[in-house]
């Protein structure tokens, strides 16, 4: 691992690396904020995944998450969204697929299997290098995301619901083999056969029988991607049918960018640090 | 004034704004952002300068201001730092002179003389867009910024003491005319008789007999700035001699960024917001 930049912020670090990723056959970057108290002891670790286009840096810039992570004592992990570097295969004139746009999911259509293993980053390689290298107590993990990532999360969660102590989200993408920016990037990464996108998708996965206790999920009235992209009901939907607590809370004139991530950001880390200990 | 954006964010309103400028001959793109106090009354307003190469945008995108002005109710304006547009002259491969560098002087030589007057568009031409377009109680207005427009922040304050309530800065480059990357600036800007530039130079105003009550201001230990570019030593040395109360803090570790600025941002509102009346 190689240390990109390390600054200074509200009391703690924020750091920026780089490393050689197994996985996804590149090097990726990845931003860890360590809180001042990270200095004598481990602490919980909250993995944020970004949505459509972001690098690690977007909400490391925007989201506006320092200042309570400092308070309540939280490890932030921001990983990038996709594989990169000149060989890696992609659309470059199409923001919803390739790079910047992983979608974390391991995509088994070539040539995109090669790199595009973002689940398995996500979920195997990154929690092993950030256990070596940063205070974490793996013991006490939350993860969640915007948009894309928000999908990511939620996914993630309901995948492994031994690992995450907690899990929300800002306006994901909650039924993504249905939705129009998602349905042609699981053709393309997962194949045209539709089974084998239950996996990856919120609500199939909780109809298959996959549970993750409780989930938060706040959604701005306002988003352009609310109706097709983001469906938030279909996940409501899902959840009720399941028996799965979901406090989705619709945010009355909001939008879907980082105005909106970093208004509601202190709440989601208020959630998480009550559920992971603070 | 037309409209670019508005977006809800922490309760309130965050806008950008483009206007045609007759100060500068050229289009001017400005951020306001109305707490949600700004629907039933009359504000007071905060002006925020910022530095070299930024736009209205960085510190809208980056400086986390919106959570606090929108508890304290207080409107920040964020304008650009130099006039923009094709046939604005600049030099492309500079950072420290032409677009993204206008110094907050009015400059007086050719070519610039005819787009490059931030002093009476910050002065003049804008707050009387902002009093005509915005809920703003003109008795109270603060100023502020960061590292060029620190500068301008404390220069303005000192020429205009019965304008403003309040002045503070991160990184403020304090002496321009003896710093490496404002000297050439000032020269091409102002001409080379040097007692021209007394008007634009912090320690030369308070020299030359400006004052202004009190001056909080935050540097950073680890700025890459702070010995040629930013001197806050000197700043120190002709606030005592005048007899200013400065407020220097000097923050260990800290950088020249916005990470640096957004750390110390609610302090900074704080302090604006006791002396403007909440």
């Amino acid at each position: 691992m190689k240390t990109i930049s390390t600054e200074n912020s509200h009391g703690g670090t924020q750091g920026v690396y780089v490393n050689r990723s197994d996985v996804c056959d590149c090097d990726m970057t990845f931003a860890v904020f360590l809180p001042p108290q990270a200095k004598g002891r481990k602490l919980p670790v909250l993995w944020y995944l970004s949505g459509l286009t972001c690098t690690h840096a977007n909400v490391m810039e925007k989201g506006e998450y320092r200042r309570l992570a400092a308070e309540l004592g939280i490890i932030i992990v921001c990983p990038d969204t996709s594989p990169r570097g000149d060989a890696v295969p992609d659309e470059p004139d199409n923001w919803q697929f390739g790079k910047g746009a992983g979608f974390y999911v391991d995509a088994t259509e070539p040539p995109f299997a090669q790199n595009y293993r973002m689940y398995s980053y996500i979920v195997d390689e990154l929690p092993k290098l950030i256990e070596a290298e940063f205070p974490v107590d793996m013991t006490r993990q939350g993860i969640f995301g915007h948009s894309m990532g928000g999908h990511g999360a939620i996914t993630i969660a309901l995948k492994n619901p031994e690992r995450f102590g907690s899990c929300s989200a800002f306006a994901p993408i909650s039924h993504p083999s249905v939705s129009g920016w998602s349905k042609p990037a699981f053709q393309k990464y997962l194949g045209s056969d539709e089974k084998n996108w239950r996996a990856y998708d919120a609500c199939s996965l909780i109809e298959d029988g996959h549970r993750f206790p409780e989930f938060l999920v706040d959604q701005g009235t306002a988003d352009s991607f609310l109706e097709d992209g983001l469906r938030p009901e279909e996940l409501r939907q899902a959840c009720e049918t399941a028996g799965i607590s979901l406090r989705l809370r619709m945010q009355e004139g909001y939008g879907h960018s980082y105005f909106f991530i970093s208004t509601f950001m202190e709440d989601h880390l208020r959630w998480h640090a009550r559920r992971l200990g603070e």
